[in-house]
């Protein structure tokens, strides 16, 4: 048996290489054909993953075997879809990416194969949407091939622990799919637990990402109001927290590839059903946190114009455009929303990022200078606002 | 040294007996007269609160001695109040019974007393309002007398271990009164932390309860948007949760003394304040808690409708009004809203509750029935509807 990985970004190249280090065959496949070719020289092409050098040095361009083209796959018998997915500019999911992946492989599957959807979407789109995808473009049933999902929980810097030790939840479009993928996925999760239905996959991993996000818009409104308070945040969540209790820590927002979409799938489809439910919890804590740039630059601001300065000539750092510690990642940053923010203000912004070169940030239409030259720096990984 | 506890109710009379097993001489003063006999005479008057029995039957009457006089304690050199605290119908802390206690203790007070107040407040409670209260009518000063805040953690049921084992905060209007008020209780407390202020003391319980109202709002938010999509939440629920994880069980709301309550003791403040910080998640979350006994009352509605019988003949039984399962508590029950709820749509409802006799139930207005004679019961606490 062979089995195909579509999509070899942080989340899929872990996955193909833990599959191949359990001894199976497996076909990448990336748009990216530079990132194929190193990937077959045996090179890891994602710096914040550490414990991937090894893997990838013993297995690609090996049992490991990355390509750009589907008809390299045409002879695996699994098909497993692991690429991201994007909100559009009304939040709602953007699943162009999928279709064209699905109609690629609906172009080369065969009787008996099995297709497993990683990426995190909508509840019931594998049911739904997937499975008529892949029934028009291959002319076959389901129970001809079989479809299930097991949302990636993948977390940059831990992907290979993550796969090898976190819990991992699959769950068929029908009873057989649900088997079928849980044997295949048994050689290679170690932790892995079949559930009844692939929508009930798809809804574990979107409500973590629901509990993360309301926790962090939870620890930024009680921050805003400590600060309002005079109290000190920290010191009050160290002995607040408990067993029973897990006040998370405050932030710029959330951003990201997960976090702040997830809640954006469940809203969009309760807006669609004409019934009174709409998740205004989770509306609430998106708004709290995309606010979280407006209370950093007010601070920020007021910081700015206790100095004997006329505030445009206030020289001010932002120390990290990411939207996390660490991760080369711009996505729905809010550290990045918080730097053009402060532009819209009129501030004089610079940016120093060590994940960036200084031409890296120019190319995104920003200044770039160093913390040292600041009247005023922001770390926003760790809130730390300090004044020269 | 003797220490006077006030408020020998769920919360204190845990306490006051901790202290004396300490081998502290405790005055205990409660309005309540019967109980103060039944404490002299080892009796333990706290049904819900099994292991507090030992210590009562050991210092009852003899190192911890109950009365309802203020002057019985004058000779105390430490008052510890712990006194229930409600919202008025504003949502405002009614401060009536505090302000009534700490008169009385006012007018015993003598120099270099120590006064802790354990009673959840709203944050600043202890540095402004009763520290007012205290030198008014004392005539002494703050630095003659001292003040601080200890949030009581207790849970019924569990009080004494939680006096012995969980974390617990003590923090002084000043810095002296911190100290002092910290050199005490640590004879008492084995986990003690003394925080930087009175403040900070006030609100690590106050957030620890938004903690708790904004979880349950999540889950029951999850739970409601679960049911929609025909998905079972507790399935999904269990594979969501992991150590970083902790969606909590939804509910009929959330009831009770704390939960309900410290969430408005935020809101109110940032209501008083002219920002545009109006603690939107905090108030949603309140807003939903209160809102999931409409959602209950809507599914046994439909559950009845099914049955082949007018509406208003279906016998339904609800079975179970406190706030929570084992604990003869009816302060802002959700689930005795519930009953009222049902009433109002003119359904035929009757409460089975086995902590209740017939007659008490029906001292409240409501009906009194049996499970086996309802067509529909519904379990409040395990959210199990069934039909017979």
């Amino acid at each position: 048996m062979r089995v195909s990985v579509i999509g070899l970004g942080k989340a899929g190249l872990p996955l193909a290489t833990v599959i191949a280090d359990s001894g199976i065959h497996v076909t990448g496949i990336d748009i990216d054909m530079k990132r194929c070719d190193l990937i077959n020289l045996g090179t890891n092409p994602i710096n914040e993953e550490p414990k991937l050098q090894e893997l990838i040095k013993k297995h690609g361009g090996k049992t490991l075997f990355a390509t750009s083209k589907y008809e390299d796959a045409k002879d695996c018998g699994v098909f497993i879809v692991i690429v991201p997915l994007f909100l559009d500019e009304n939040n709602n999911a953007d699943l162009s990416v999928l279709r064209s992946v699905f109609n690629n492989i609906a172009g080369i599957l065969k009787k008996g194969d099995i297709v497993v959807l990683e990426t995190s979407v909508p509840p019931m789109t594998t049911e739904t949407v997937v499975r008529n995808w892949l029934e028009e473009r291959s002319k076959m049933k389901l129970g001809e091939f079989y479809l299930a999902n097991s949302p990636e929980r993948i977390m940059t810097g831990f992907s290979i622990s993550r796969l090898r030790e976190f819990p991992k939840v699959i769950g068929g479009v029908d009873e057989e799919s649900g088997r079928k993928a849980y044997d295949i996925y048994k050689l290679f999760i170690p932790n892995l637990h079949l559930v009844s239905s692939a929508k009930v996959a798809e809804y574990i991993k979107v409500i973590e990402g629901c509990y993360r996000d309301s926790n962090i818009a939870l620890a930024n409104e009680l921050f805003k109001i400590s600060n309002e308070l005079g109290i000190n945040f920290f010191e009050a969540r160290e002995w607040a927290n408990h067993k029973y209790c897990d006040i998370h820590v405050p932030s710029t927002g959330a951003g990201g590839h997960c976090i702040p979409l997830y809640p954006w799938f469940l809203i969009k489809e309760m807006e669609k059903r004409d019934g009174n439910l709409n998740a205004k919890l989770l509306r609430t804590s998106r708004e709290i946190n995309d606010e979280m740039i407006e209370f950093w630059v007010k601070k920020i601001i007021q910081e700015g114009k206790k100095l004997k300065k006329p505030f445009p000539k206030v020289k001010i750092c932002v120390k990290g455009i990411t939207f996390r510690k660490g991760v080369k990642e711009l996505y729905r940053s809010r550290n990045l929303a918080l730097v053009r923010l402060l532009s819209d203000k009129r501030a004089d912004v610079f940016v120093y990022d060590e994940l960036f070169t200084k031409k890296e940030v120019q190319k995104l239409g920003l200044k770039w200078g160093k913390p040292e030259d600041a009247d005023i720096s922001f770390d926003p990984f760790n809130l730390i606002l300090s004044v020269s």
